[in-house]
C-alpha cells in the first residue's frame, strides 16, 4: 500500500561537505562530486534530473582545519538562534561570530528556514533537500540521519540501509518541527545527514571515502527515481525487505539536564583549557558504538588512573553512540557520550514505534509518568534494552546530535 | 664489555607534550605526570634521582586545538633556525611568528642549543635529556626516536623495546650532529621521543594514554638506573637480550628532492587551500606502515578515483612509515608518507652499521657513487629491502621526522 501523502516534489537539492570545517571526509567528496558535475557538462551530458548543488558548509574554519572558529556553526539554524544572528548583524554595537554570519548566508543561499509547524503559511525555502557529509572519531560506521515523520527522507535512509555493503544505521531526530532543529540541513524542506566513522579529524581515508560516496549515491538514486515518478515501485520495492512494515533505528534518548539537546555521559574539563577532557573514555568502552552498558561498568578514567563508572542516571542498561568524538570536547558542540536508544520507524509515514505507542500511553494513562508503560510497549516491539527515564517535558527537547 | 665512553650525568630531564598543540595524549600525559610528582611531594617522598620537569611545549596552539599556529614548532631547533628566530625578535620591522618565539622560550628555558660538533666548547644545556611526546594518526604503534651515535638514548630505547609488552620499534635520527637537527628535543644534552599511535589529532584515548605512560615509565626507569651508576649492569642485561650487539631499527631514507629532511612520497595539494590533499593514500596502504611496496603498487587515489602507483622514485621494494599522517598535510611540517629503511644499530656505540659500512665503503672507493656497495653491505647485514639511492650530499639532510 502506498502511504498516502503527497509525494514531495525534488527539484532543488544541495550537497554540503565542511559544515565542520576539520571534516575532511565530506569535503574531500564534495570536491569529486564537482568534478563529476563538471565532466558532465563538458559531456553535455544530464545525469541528475534535478539541480544538484555543492557547498563547503563553513570554508573559514575548513581553511582553519578547526571544527568551527567562535561556535559550532551546525549548532545555528533553529529559529531562535538565526533570529538572534540577524538582530546582531542589524546592530552597531555587537560583534557578530564567524558561524552565526555564516548561518545568515547560508539561510539565504539555501533556506530560508521554515518557522511555523504548519509550513503552508512560510516562504518555501531554496533547496527541497539538503545532504550534509559528516565524520566522527567515533566507530560508528556509516549512519545516516533523519527527521521523523518525513516520508522522503526516511524511506530513502531505508533504501540506503538496504542497499549498503557495509555496516549502516539509521537514527531519528525525535523533533517533533523543523523550527527547533540546529542544524544546518533543518534550513531545507527535508534533511539527510550522512555520518561516517571512525577518522580522525584534518584526515582523508579512501576506504571511508568510498563508504560515504557509496552511501551519496545510493541517496541520489533513490532522489532520481522519487523525481522520476517511482514512489510506489520505491514503496513496493522497501515493503518486501522491510516486510513487517517497521524500520530498525536509532534515537537519542532525552536529556535529563536543562539546556542539554540529548542525553549525554558528561566528563569534566580542565581549568586551564575548557575544551581538554580532565576525564577520559575507558578503553571498555572505546569503539565500541552501540553496545550497552550496565550501571558500575568502567566509562572514564581520571588523571590518577581512577576508574570512574556509569552511575545509571539514565537507565540501566543503556546503549552508547559517539564514544569520544573529538567534536564534543566543545561545550558549543554537546560535551560527552550520547546514549541512544533503540526503535523503529513506520515505513509508510516515517514515525517512530516508540512515539507512537508514548502518545497512545499518555492518552490512556492521562499522565506524564508514562515510563512503565512506555517499557512496556518497547518490550512487545522486541526491543532488548530498558527505556531510561523521560518526561513529556524533557522529550520535546530530544534531539539526534552531529 | 662495557662502552669505553664516560657515561653521561642525568640530573635534569624535561618531559614535554604538545609540541604539536593537537596531540592530546602527550598533554594528558604530562598533566598525570604532574600530578604524580604533587602526589609525592604531598607525602614527602622523592621518587626520581634526578629534577624532572613538565612542560607544555605549544600551549598557544593547544588551547587553540591545532598542530601550531603559524609554522611547526618542531622544525624551529636548528642552530640556523633558532639564529634567524634571535635577529627578527631584535627588530622592530620584522612580526615573530608564534612558534618562533616559542622556540627561544624554549631554548632559554631547557636549552641552550649547542651548536658544535665537539660539544666541549658550547654552554652546556639546561636540561640533560629531553622526553618529547607525541602521537600520530598513522597505524606506527609506539615509536622510540633516538639519534645515532648517543649512546645513553640509543640503549634507553633498547631498554624500552625489550621490555614494553606491545609492538614497539626504535627511528633513528641520521643526523650527524645536534646543530642542524630541528626538533625541540634536541636543545637538551640528548633527545628522546615516544610517538604513539593510531590516534586523532585532539582526541585522547585510554588504550593510547597506557601505551605511552608505559614506554614513559620505562625510560626514566632506565635513567632512573643509569642515574645511579648501574650502566654496566644495564649493558650486560641489554646485551643478554641482542645477543649479537645489535638493535633493530629504522631509519629514514635519504632526501632525493632539494629541502626536504628525508625521503618522502608526496601527494599535491588544492589550489584553494594548501593544507587540502588533492589525492588521498590508497587504501590499500592505508594502515600497513612499516610494510613494503613495489614499484607499481597502488599509492594515491585523485578526485577522480584515478589511481596513481608507486613510480619507484626510491628503489623497490621500500618500507613505508607515518602514512597518511594528518601533521603532514602541512608543507611546513613536511608533506608525505616516509620512506624508512630497516637498519641495526651497535649496543655499545649507538652508531648505525649502515653508516659504519657506509664509511668503510666509502674509504674503500673513495668515491660517492657508493650505492652498490652499500647495497652489498646491507644485504650482508641480513636486511630485507634494497637501499633507494644515496649520495653523500643527500646524506647529511637526513633525519626522522615527527
Amino acid at each position: 500500500m502506498m502511504q498516502q501523502h503527497m509525494p514531495s516534489m525534488i527539484n532543488n537539492v544541495a550537497v554540503v561537505g565542511g559544515t565542520h570545517g576539520n571534516e575532511y571526509t565530506g569535503v574531500f567528496c564534495v570536491k569529486a562530486l564537482e568534478r563529476q558535475l563538471q565532466q558532465q557538462d563538458i559531456q553535455n551530458r544530464i545525469r541528475y534530473p534535478f539541480h544538484l548543488s555543492t557547498v563547503i558548509g563553513n570554508p573559514v574554519a575548513h581553511i582553519q582545519n578547526k571544527r568551527f572558529v567562535d561556535t559550532d556553526l551546525n549548532r545555528q539554524f533553529s529559529y531562535d538562534a538565526l533570529q538572534k544572528a540577524k538582530s546582531i548583524s542589524r546592530s552597531t554595537s555587537q560583534n557578530i561570530m564567524v558561524e552565526q554570519q555564516r548561518a545568515l548566508e547560508l539561510n539565504e543561499l539555501l533556506g530560508p528556514k521554515q518557522f511555523h509547524d504548519d509550513v503552508d503559511d512560510d516562504v518555501p525555502p531554496k533547496m527541497d533537500l539538503i545532504i550534509d557529509l559528516h565524520t566522527t572519531t567515533t566507530n560508528m560506521g556509516v549512519t545516516i540521519i533523519v527527521g521523523q515523520d518525513d516520508v522522503l527522507t526516511t524511506q530513502c535512509a531505508a533504501y540506503v540501509l538496504q542497499r549498503c555493503p557495509f555496516t549502516t544505521r539509521i537514527l531519528i531526530h525525535t523533533h517533533a518541527n523543523q523550527k527547533e532543529r540546529p542544524h544546518l540541513s533543518s534550513i531545507a524542506k527535508h534533511a539527510f545527514t550522512i555520518e561516517v566513522g571512525a577518522v580522525p579529524q584534518g584526515v582523508v581515508r579512501h576506504d571511508k571515502v568510498e563508504e560515504m560516496q557509496t552511501a551519496l549515491r545510493l541517496t541520489l538514486e533513490f532522489l532520481q527515481r522519487w523525481h522520476d515518478g517511482q514512489q510506489e515501485q520505491l514503496y513496493n520495492e522497501l515493503i518486501e525487505h522491510f516486510d513487517s512494515g517497521n524500520v530498525p533505528c536509532y534515537r537519542s534518548a532525552p536529556a535529563i539536564r536543562e539546556g542539554e539537546m540529548s542525553a549525554k555521559l558528561q566528563w569534566p574539563s580542565s581549568k586551564d583549557n575548557p575544551n581538554f577532557p580532565l576525564w577520559i573514555v575507558h578503553k571498555s568502552v572505546q569503539d565500541r558504538d552501540f553496545t550497552q552498558i550496565q550501571t558500575g561498568d568502567p566509562l572514564f578514567v581520571d588523571l590518577d588512573g581512577t576508574v570512574i563508572p556509569y552511575d545509571g542516571a539514565y537507565g540501566s542498561p543503556i546503549i552508547l553512540m559517539f564514544i569520544n568524538e573529538g567534536g564534543y570536547y566543545y561545550g558549543s558542540s554537546g560535551t560527552g557520550i550520547s546514549v541512544a536508544v533503540q526503535d523503529e520507524f513506520d515505513l509508510e509515514t516515517g514515525s517512530l514505534l516508540s512515539t507512537n505507542n508514548r502518545k497512545m500511553s499518555m492518552t490512556r494513562t492521562n499522565s506524564n509518568d508514562n515510563d512503565n508503560n512506555n517499557n512496556d510497549d518497547i518490550k512487545k516491539n522486541g526491543q532488548q534494552q530498558q527505556q531510561p527515564v523521560e518526561t513529556a517535558a524533557t522529550t520535546t527537547t530530544t534531539t539526534s546530535e552531529l
